[in-house]
């Protein structure tokens, strides 16, 4: 066992259920080249909406960690994703975050690609040199009705139980036929758990999140009876949301994935400063704008808010033990029109303060972590149970990467 | 015997009496980590003026290399420290460098712990939580005659002697009825132990301080008779501070500390660039205007001058093997006023040049030492001394760190 | 054997004759302390030219990785080199990259050095010390016909080969009767041996260097009959410069250096961007305009052009894995007059293009060699061949360094 993988054992024995993790987890340098390794480099990861690639030769560009990677639309409008990395000397191809190309061209040696990964084209490589031998080097790419996934696995995880049960709750919002209108990336000075762990809970929302809460309600679960008003609300939206034919109650995706409608706050229909829609045109052929939000979450790397008239998808790509990078993305209708049917302040502020605000949350909780004081502390069971989903997901996959169940401490303190 | 240890016995086994530290002392990770072990992380280190929390519910914060700390007045008067770090998540709970609170809220999910770290107020933990065992984890604290000192470690060290020590030099300055009135925060390139080398002798001074020579003379024992002139000035303000009851010979803090009460240059009667007072308003109950300075070192990471009407205060922190954080306060009587009694540029100008010179020197001092040709050169008996002084506590600690003396070479070339 | 041979030995063996070098080679740590060990801090490196200082007093200093050097002309005329470290406490004796003194006097505590590296100045060392066991400690240093190569191995390489080969080829440019008109100096985020291979081979010109285009043939030897007009322009000029006396046939360098004169295009007479001469006073003794350019390149830093009437020195220090220093200097006859003779922009401009335009493909080249998928692809033997040449050194000296030739993989794929 490696110096890596006896780091990560010892780590993962010192970690108690139902309390945060230990130190390591979230400062060690071997830790988070576990985390690459067994979850980054094997997962499937959301990139992006497919609408940003709708046309062939459109491309967008991600780095995972450490890995360069392309996403294409071919000419015969399949997509597909490459390593981007020239099979002569390694050089990036596309330094791009996005563009549109007939052929991938090495800007360094101008060896050339078709948008198969097929090398076509080099100069002075001699008669005995088999382009056929070095085409560019696939990655698994799939998309889920309109969200675009790739995994760097040879042998993929099975996604087909994450697509079946979502694609009933997305599909009225036709994904496929809307537009990024605005983006934003920012980097947090934070270990990617913590920025996925502030998602999985609202426990920090009333404190933390004025723009937020004027649409969102503090529940996790369509029974949760700690709210009185909002629980009425639920019964009623379900009712309507039956009538509609919209799935609305949790899927049981385990620990891989989460799925569910929830309403908006009384009088808030989007999520906007002033609850009104972010945009005039609805999604797909929506018909009523009140439909709350369906909410998807996916790990280790995705969630999402699909509302009667926007889109907005998240993706969280690690760079370092306490760095992370987070994508926003927002979509409306592909004809809606800016200016007339949405203005993107409107429609992005309430995410953009509420990233910010996040980022803020996750990076003190970092600081706290690297205390050589710092002790794992109690979740709360009722308000932060999709912390613990994520955590028993995470440290399942580290213990089967290890090569089995480590030796666990019973919950103490 | 860790990777670490065994580092550190080697560097110290390679370093010898007399001469500068091997290279290994000023650039290695490992002795880095040994260096926050050994003495940061055990030592009583240096917070800043009393005068700094006044009141009840004032605070300051540090970061002792990784360790977040909050050092506060509660609401019996009693001065308090604390891991600022939650409980719940370990988020950090205060981010700002001072303030004044009632509680102390966390501002991720607003768990509350009074002043004495009790923790008094969640939400959602369930009926079986028992807060009584989630208070803030206490740091050690005391006030030295009004300056605040910490200590990191379970049971700290005995820091009675030198409270009983420098009691009588600083009292009549009666620093606990002082007010900060400007702060000074530098980084600097440089290892911490170079900076404090830097300050253990004047040797440099000739050739780099003109701001702070106005005042200084760079004697560094009254009976130091290289300096004809400035021997006969010690001998007469000698006299004259037997007369007012004010002690000024050095006192035996062995390697610990060290204090005593030194002339200015004639003419001078503070560390201004024309030599005039700082402030027009004497500290205490002192009269007289003309009483040079108390300094006081103490081991391993603070300084600090006392005139008759200021107190300037220096506290060193590491923040990796190449980089420190130097802040330095200087105060004056709580009553004076700005404008009528003190000019912040007249008073602090002499400091603030003179800390940039030596942030300057450290770092050139740093670039050498990372050379592969580095080799450990002789100090001065006559004017380093106080190094090796420092030196001597230095290899010390670390030895007791290892668990005894490592061999030792004798002093060669 | 210590972990970091262990790494260099794995990744030699990992590595395929014709094909560029594995990831590890361009990202490792280990890998690049080897190379600083075994390479930096072994062979001749280039410093820059003579006429940087042609007076007693005048220096230049440099940092190889950690070592700080000053190289310097003493008052008898001789070129020395030293550690530009002071043996008191280390620090660095000179910060800045070039000047004019007197003797060296260490800006700490004022010990002060002749420029023989004696010292001959202390204050406050006692009785008991002796100065002369405390001199500058030297460097190999050498002038080859006013270019100027240290060596901090304490047994340098015979670099008297070099100085034999490329005399004839330069001295007519008389380098040491030129002056340094212009500098830059860049970063690159890219592993030195990336910014070395895209020095070695034209493959990547057509497609990326307009403004070099302008002048320079993509031609590699003299009989590369891949281009038609530029090999007869090679034959004329080859027969011209003969009956000039001046050599311009490859030098047999093996794989320690390289030199050739190749011709520009037709029409250019200067690497300008309208071919026209950089400056109108021509070197030495020339009296042609027209004599393409002289180009040597030495392992492991450093190539040169030299024009009939501008120098220019190219030298490459590696800061880190992934970021390198590359320092140009431009030359014209040390009579030459600025305005008259030679406008900056117009002498400069082409290069400064041409650099930025590598840097660029280096930093993406850096970036693909760190992707998990990036495999070793195979060279073109046609245009590629100085960098097989290059790889061939590379590999050999990290195998003498290592202690013996390792098992290599026969070239696969």
């Amino acid at each position: 066992m490696s110096a890596t993988q006896n780091k990560v054992r010892s780590a993962l024995d010192a970690s108690q259920p139902g309390y945060s993790l230990p130190g390591a987890f979230y400062n060690d340098e071997d830790v988070f080249t576990a985390d690459i390794e067994a979850i980054f480099y094997k997962e499937w990861l959301f990139v992006g909406p497919e609408c940003e690639i709708p046309n062939a030769g459109d491309y967008v560009t991600l780095t995972v960690h450490n890995a360069p990677i392309i996403v294409l639309r071919d000419n015969e409008g399949k997509i597909r994703a490459f390593h981007n990395s020239c099979r002569h000397r390694g050089s990036r191809l596309c330094d791009k975050s996005r563009g549109h190309t007939g052929r991938l061209v090495c800007p360094y040696h101008q060896w050339t690609y078709e948008l198969t990964g097929e090398l076509v084209s080099t100069r002075f490589m001699g008669d005995d040199f088999d382009a056929e031998k070095f085409p560019l080097q696939p990655v698994h790419v799939t998309s889920v009705e309109g969200l675009l996934y790739i995994c760097l696995a040879e042998t993929p995880p099975d996604i087909e139980k994450f697509r079946d049960s979502i694609t009933p709750y997305i599909r009225p919002h036709d994904p496929r036929r809307t537009k990024i209108v605005f983006e934003s990336v920012i980097e947090e000075d934070a270990n990617w758990k913590l920025v996925i762990e502030n998602n999985r809970e609202c426990y920090h929302c009333a404190g933390n999140h004025p723009e937020l809460l004027v649409s969102l309600v503090e529940m996790a679960l369509p029974d949760d009876a700690r709210f009185g008003d909002e629980f009425r609300i639920m019964e009623e939206k379900g009712k309507q949301w039956d009538d509609l034919g919209l799935p609305h109650k949790p899927v049981d995706g385990g620990s891989e994935f989460r799925c569910i409608r929830l309403p908006f706050r009384e009088g808030a229909v989007s999520m906007t400063l002033d609850g009104k829609p972010a945009s005039k045109k609805l999604l797909g052929d929506l018909t009523e704008q009140d439909l709350g939000s369906v909410r998807a979450f996916r790990i280790p790397n995705n969630w999402h808010h699909f509302l009667s008239e926007m889109t907005i998808h998240f993706r969280v790509l690690p760079l370092g033990p306490n760095k992370t990078q987070v994508r926003t993305t927002w979509c409306v209708h592909e004809d809606a029109i800016e200016g007339w049917d949405y203005d993107i302040e409107h429609l992005s502020r309430v995410w953009v303060e509420t990233n910010d605000q996040d980022r803020r949350l996750a990076e003190e909780n970092q600081r706290g972590t690297r205390s050589p004081a710092y002790k794992s502390g109690p979740y709360s069971e009722v308000s932060e149970f999709m912390i613990l989903n994520f955590l028993d997901w995470y440290r399942g996959t580290l213990e089967d990467w290890l090569g089995g169940p480590t030796k666990r401490l019973e919950a103490a303190e």
